[in-house]
């Protein structure tokens, strides 16, 4: 049994520390964020740090390190530039090159292109949209905050555009992200395909003593 | 195929509406978050919304709606009150119980006792851990702010705890959470073994061609 206190994880080399970390919060969505600079050049990257804040209204936050080994920057200076960011969910069609956009292309060069994936715009909307994408999200930029801690930037986006196969919500409105075969990624570089879940009822004190028989 | 704008959006029944959006985001990771009141209760309740904000220091965020129906709230105040949580990844064998702890159970009576779970301390952490979870994070509270956005409040916590079988880990400090079965959430109710994944190679510009061979 691995066991580490806070000296002992201080104590990790740095790369062996950034692959636990990123791994140990458990499985996050395969998203590629879509941007464009106000130049009209487009950007597409892969993110997994993604969450939801509310759905009253829709709005979603998204964690952005700016670090130098990435291509997140260009995302960063788009959002902020253009206010609009999507996100994409990644099917296993989509790999390898949904993958591949987390290179560090220069400023010019799309990663759409270098991805083998498709743009597409919807009108009024200043950042682009990957075709194949299992769902398309459009957001507009409501918040940007720096983190204290390490200066990662907190990013808030209400949803302005969404864009879903039938077959992947059901009647009560919930997302079938198996037959959509939207991916989980666990840490850096590991894509799993979606398997067939369990849902359980809305829960309830009282079945507290059925659920334990 | 359905197309919703932010007007469609904002017209759909609430019910209908927080299905889909807690699914939209994709895949999430199975979390019981641990905490105890400064009087000694201890709570545990299920939660999804937590994310990687740094792995140097080792910090994660996590996304706490003070919702009058659900039992977030003694959360909260634990942790405001004694600056301690723990993340517990929820396996199969731990299902339905794990879920069980969304039930609105009065302050007094713990989610440990409803949901067959078994309380662990770890020494000079004021929080409870779940001793059948896949990993153990025990943190502490850096930061927290309230969302203006819809007074969601957000919690920055430092990683102080880690404990994971020797198999859940690789060499290179990834995670495999397959070897784990931790579970992959989807929406409010939808939990997910995990499947095999594939891991790709850190992506550098000049494999582009290659990838799309």
């Amino acid at each position: 049994m691995i066991k580490l206190d806070v000296t002992a994880l201080e104590a990790l080399p740095t790369r062996y520390r950034a692959n636990l970390i990123n791994g140990i919060t458990g499985f996050k969505p395969a998203l590629l964020v879509g941007t464009a600079s106000l130049g009209g050049d487009s950007n597409l990257a892969v993110f997994s740090n993604v969450f939801h804040v509310g759905a009253s209204p829709p709005v979603l936050g998204m964690i952005v390190r700016p670090s130098p080994e990435g291509t997140e920057r260009h995302t960063l200076d788009n959002v902020l530039a253009t206010g609009a960011f999507t996100l994409n969910h990644i099917t296993g069609r989509m790999l390898p090159g949904a993958h591949q956009t987390s290179a560090r292309y220069p400023r010019g060069q799309s990663e759409f292109r270098a991805s083998g994936l498709t743009e597409e715009w919807v009108e009024g909307f200043s950042a682009p949209f990957v075709r194949e994408a299992a769902i398309q999200l459009g957001l507009t930029l409501i918040e940007h905050q720096l983190l204290q801690v390490n200066k990662t930037h907190l990013l808030l986006g209400a949803l302005h555009w969404l864009r879903c196969p039938d077959a992947g919500v059901r009647e009560d409105g919930s997302v079938d992200l198996v037959s959509l075969d939207s991916q989980a990624v666990c840490g850096l570089d590991s894509y799993h395909p979606p398997s067939a879940g369990k849902r359980f009822p809305y829960a309830k004190v009282n079945q507290a003593s059925e659920t334990q028989t």
